[in-house]
């Protein structure tokens, strides 16, 4: 039912399948985020039309509302969302620590409140399987804790708990058609880092992520980190590095050996009126773009460009109009999936490790300066 | 190339087909409204899949933002919004008496006070024609001056006045690729009503629009107006009821001999969570269809209804997302649009009158009671 297969190799880059209950992932893939059982603004024919495959949702957002159980009961989430295509959802984990009201840690799981209404909650790890199960994404996440990778301390008391609670999440889980990914954590600290993943890729599990990178550190801490950790992974488990990136992340990571990506930055860029485009981050607003008859990127194939000009989405975004939101999240999720396309073509052709530094540099005006 | 042919006639409804440089129009017709150059959280894409064909824009608000000078600039309304099919534009007369902060009136103009900015502006009906012609739509509006309909004075001087003005709009038309329409006024005043329609049908236009109703009269009155209007106006004329309306206003209106209609209703209804349906008006925020797997309404082909639950876009309202509005939209507008259609085709084959009552009676449970 599942299988990763690696197609070619270029330096450290791959390229590979994926297989799932719900189709095959061509591999290194980007996933769009779908967070409430929904990609903000854009329906399922939609999101097929610009090109995703695999949708990511949120175990904490659905667990809370509208509850996992009423989820199941409706068929799952493929069912309940109408994404035919592979599903992953994460654990929960990284929710708890970044959005519940307050939570209490202790080695048996985590108590929090509801960021949406301070109602009293507990994640275990067999409870986060058992919410992922009645999800019933394709790919489900071990329940892990996110720690302040600053503290040092803290740091590696996390991350043997998350060995732990790894551990504990292969043993609760059920289900034949759902994989289990094991987390890599370690913070910004090598040997950590080392520890994390030559533990979590000596368990059974069919992929391994590697969290709790892209929350603050640089661009050379996840690096570096990277370097640590993919060399450890064993080659035949696909691998996904939670929660990044950025177009130069992307392509800075599949150089260093990842397999899979997932992030909000395409959608909430959208929702803030900014663009990529080859002639570097556009904020659409700009009163520069009042007369522009040109499409956001000349370059690129979406609905969202081939069809309207600068001048009309600026108009949208001035009068306030909400579909500025949903053709802006046409575009840059197709933005991220063609240059993924482009990344994985390179790497079959064997391109890809000569072209990744000119890469970098056409993406450069569209980084984000602010790590 | 323009050109309106009665098809066919059932008592006093009509079926015909009205030619314009953007394509044919099948009447009776029902236009959603894109006040700001787009139709509330749809693509033209959507758009075009729900079956709609003429689509309303605002003169005022586009006159406002961006400005009728960009839009022209920028090769029109048509290809501004990317909208390839016929359009419509009012004349700014209705929102300058309804939405604009403070007006002046005298018998050249109004100046008034934008709603968005406080700036000072002024409309006459030479200007009005000047503006609609930069927009470019296919069909063009008088500027017209409604009144309080319960003030019978006040609302014969504003008829007077719009007849004037009517005149000065037919001299002041240029484009040859538009079409004006003047428009008909006289309150709930039955003498007033049989002036206006003569004045306006005596007059040098292709098409006659029926202004000044659905603004808080109730249903009796709007009835006893068309049947004093439609009696007087020239058969080979199309006549467009503006701001009409609901489902049951529809089928009242064609009954009364009306061919073109528009109304903010189903996209408005949409941003409120309330949708058509064959079971009454549903509101799908309602916690009793959480767990509902049944589409807004079992017989309606829209993609909203062809694809998702009750239970689901119960979620997404809950959850605030704004694809809720997207959906909702969809459906709405289609189920007009289909109803439009069933007319149709019940005048065409002659069993419209006989079949009326009973189509007022299966949307009964969707009438607007305020009224």
């Amino acid at each position: 039912m599942f299988d990763f297969e690696i197609t070619a190799k270029n330096a450290r880059a791959r390229a590979g399948v994926f297989t799932t209950p719900h189709g095959a992932l061509r591999t290194p893939i980007f996933a769009p985020v779908g967070t409430q059982a929904t990609v903000k603004t854009l329906t399922p024919a939609q999101l097929a039309e610009l090109g995703a495959s695999l949708v990511l949702s949120n175990t904490y957002h659905l667990y809370l509302r509208p509850g996992d159980d009423l989820v199941a009961e409706l068929g799952g989430l493929h069912r309940f969302m109408r994404w035919p295509h592979p599903m992953l959802t994460d654990s929960g984990g990284f929710q708890v620590f970044s959005l519940a009201k307050t939570r209490q840690i202790d080695d048996d799981g985590v108590s929090f409140k509801s960021h949406i209404d301070g109602s009293t909650h507990r994640f275990t790890p067999e409870r986060s399987i058992r919410i992922q199960e009645n999800l019933g994404a394709d790919i489900i996440m071990a329940f892990d804790e996110c720690s302040d990778p600053n503290d040092h301390e803290y740091t590696k008391v996390a991350m043997d708990r998350t060995h732990r609670w790894a551990e504990r999440c292969i043993k609760a889980k059920r289900r034949a058609d759902q994989v289990l990914f094991g987390i890599v954590q370690g913070g910004i600290d090598a040997d950590l880092r080392a520890e994390s993943a030559q533990f979590i890729a000596s368990l059974d599990t069919i992929g391994i992520a590697i969290g709790g990178l892209s929350v603050g550190e640089t661009k050379d801490e996840m690096h570096a980190m990277l370097d640590v950790v993919c060399p450890i992974l064993p080659e035949s488990k696909p691998r996904y590095l939670m929660g990044v990136g950025t177009p130069e992340d992307l392509i800075d990571s599949v150089a260093r050996g990842v397999d899979i990506f997932d992030c909000v930055l395409p959608t909430r860029l959208a929702r803030h009126h900014a663009a990529f485009s080859a002639d570097g981050r556009l904020n659409l607003m700009n009163a520069s773009f009042a007369r522009d008859e040109r499409p956001i990127d000349v370059l690129c194939d979406c609905y969202t460009c081939r069809t309207f000009t600068r001048a009309y989405i600026r108009h949208l975004i001035v009068a306030k109009e909400l579909l500025a939101g949903t053709l802006l999240s046409i575009h840059n999720l197709r933005a991220l999936i063609r240059l993924m396309d482009e990344i994985r073509a390179a790497v079959v052709d064997g391109s890809f490790d000569a072209k990744k530094s000119t890469m970098l540099m056409q993406w450069d005006n569209n980084a984000v300066r602010s790590r």
